[in-house]
């Protein structure tokens, strides 16, 4: 699978290598050249300065033909803005966009947009600990 | 079950809440009151003021009789040195502690700690989406 991910932060960087060891090809975007340095020197994988929702960007990230698009950036509003894009604009297949709020990202998701919330998936695997 | 919750960030406030409707008695210990206003105006549980690597702060959210205890500040290093201090000077039966860094979580899951990484949650919950 093509996959775009974008944000290179620990979850993007963790992310992007462990889809990497999965067998897929993946390309990362970030605004930021410093945090591509959380791949390690040895990543097979694409990386692209810029910011997510300039559209040329995604383009040199390789989006036209991407099954799959990640928004784990470190802000809500561009992950939702990027992810509507990968999905309108560029028509990707499967589009996962990170939300921490809670309340957003249950609306986002009403709206189709698969979201993934750190925030209540983190309280939630607390609470599973403590009943175990 | 008793619990002290340190740490009222996002998922501090969140899982505090969560524990309540299930029934606990929570106690969440934060060194900024403003953060406390996560919680909502109706929260039924117990809120301190201070630093959660303070003893007498600790105390004073009850962790002398706590069941559970769980560090999420936004500090690694503070989880785990709180989570140390509710382990051996509290004896607190359950202690579980955020650590962003997956490889300082695995280490100190090594020795023995309860830990939670949202890097690894959050990057293996994305490609299980991706791959649902």
């Amino acid at each position: 699978m093509r996959v775009v991910v974008l944000g290179c932060g620990r979850v993007g960087s963790h992310l992007a290598k462990l889809l990497i060891g999965q067998g897929h090809e993946v390309a990362v975007i970030d605004r930021d050249s410093a945090a591509f340095k959380r791949l390690g020197a040895d990543f097979p994988g694409r990386v692209v300065l810029g910011t997510g929702i300039d559209e040329d960007v995604l383009r040199r990230a390789g989006i036209e033909k991407a099954e799959a698009f990640v928004a784990v950036t470190n802000g809500d509003n561009t992950n939702v803005m990027a992810a509507q894009v990968a999905r309108e604009v560029f028509s990707v297949p499967r589009v996962i966009c990170r939300i921490y709020d809670p309340l957003r990202a249950e609306l986002y998701r009403s709206l189709g947009l698969d979201t993934m919330c750190p925030t209540v998936l983190g309280a939630e695997r607390i609470a599973e600990l403590l009943g175990g």
